[in-house]
């Protein structure tokens, strides 16, 4: 199995696609970029030059991935979720591009759709950023953020569900996931699965 | 008179298109979907499978109209706005159409340039969503909402005027629009057209 | 030297680009249109009829400058901002050319990603929109904002630092930028650069 690109889009040269990815109508994937196995590309996407996008990674229509910014394994993003990588663009002011900030969305986050990204942030694993939200600031793995300017409203599982951590165990605060029963632990505001590490 | 589709923009099989209809430039009308007459749909517009949209819908620019969202007579969508069909999309836990929530935007109602459309919701009849706002639930016919959260901040009338109801008549709030002078009456924080059946 | 138009991009006819002006992929630059010398339009843009762009304007991806929208020298529109051009659209009651609101955005300000500017508005020279915000009245020159509604949160240089009126100078504020090291004065309101006229 290969990859397939849409007759409508353009891949320019020294592109790498993994197997099994699919790129459609009018996008525009620029040199050197390398894109892992299982992604779907939608509409009218934009891959910026040398940008790195890991496997299984779902683009919606509408959302360009500028130089520097980073996606990991697993994410999704929106539709018209929207990335920046100058923080004060100005015409007459052009950036170099080591003056450009970095944006890296670890593994397994959800951009929702029509959300906005501003340059410069980590977006931890398995966080979730609401529709319509603005991210100006570094997000914690698995949480939930929304609003404009996005704020914390809880915690999400990996599978997409809301947490409700109410159970105590060993001083700690223990949820799990209303789908898969996956058990989620809380300390300190920080959030992690429970796995064969941490059980108790 | 039958619809025009430009060149650059594709139509698959099995769409029906009524007459005066036109497809601007890079869009794609996907499988199974039904479009009423004199639409006008824009610039990289994307109606996904089985869709249905009714007669003079407007989508502007960049509007994606996904599976399970349906758009009645007179429905105006402005530019870059967004729906949603997954209320919780994870690129590795992907959703079956089952488990697609349906957004219903209801006759004459308005959805303005970048606003955000959480799916799940019914917007009422000629509704109006302000210009970059995120809808998280349900929307009263004729309510002008904006905000993100968007939140009701009156009342519009059917040709796009705001309602000032002050004048009272047998114990309801009424307004006149001010362009088309028609006549709406407010009872029980529900707005509706003083016709023949209510007139008083 | 000459300007340059992708492939994918339809330019209709009177047209006029500028020297040096670069047309990215799937845009579109419609009849009467014209735009200023060293511009970059990037992927899905649309250029309404007769609308007029400075030069030196970036435009990235997926931005619509629509009818009676006006781009002075050196403004840069961030990725999918959004402009309009009618304050309340509604599909049955499509508005005339001259029912339209202009939006007039002046020298060197910054339309930042996302952004949404309602119509019938100035943005005034060198006033910087923060991303995702949404712009529904008159802005001041050098006034740096974001929000929804967006609202000043303090004042920008021309080349986009933010600035510190801590300085007292016969009885005005004074602030210097910290990259270029100009001058600028903030007096009943207004902010100002400080020039040969201004110069104490």
């Amino acid at each position: 199995m290969t990859y397939f690109v849409h007759e409508s889009s353009y891949v320019d040269e020294l592109v790498t696609i993994g197997s099994g990815t699919k790129v459609w109508h009018f996008s525009h994937i620029m040199k050197g970029a390398i894109i892992g196995r299982d992604c779907v590309i939608g509409q009218n996407v934009y891959i910026d030059t040398d940008v790195v996008i890991g496997n299984n990674v779902k683009i919606q229509n509408n959302v360009s991935v500028f130089k520097k910014v980073t996606l990991e394994d697993n994410v999704f993003c929106g539709p018209s979720a929207v990335f920046t990588n100058v923080i004060n663009p100005r015409s007459a002011y052009p950036k170099e591009f080591d003056e450009y900030s970095s944006t890296l969305v670890k593994q397994g986050a959800t951009i929702g759709a029509n959300a906005t990204i501003i340059c410069g942030v980590i977006i931890g694993e398995f966080a979730f950023i609401g529709a319509g939200s603005v991210v100006t600031r570094d997000v914690l793995p698995y949480a939930l953020m929304y609003g404009n300017p996005a704020r914390q409203h809880g915690w999400m599982s990996e599978s997409g569900n809301k947490l409700d951590f109410q159970k105590k165990r060993n001083g700690a605060l223990v949820a799990s996931c209303s789908t898969s029963q996956t058990e989620y632990i809380l300390k300190n505001n920080r959030m992690s699965k429970i796995n064969e590490n941490h059980a108790d």
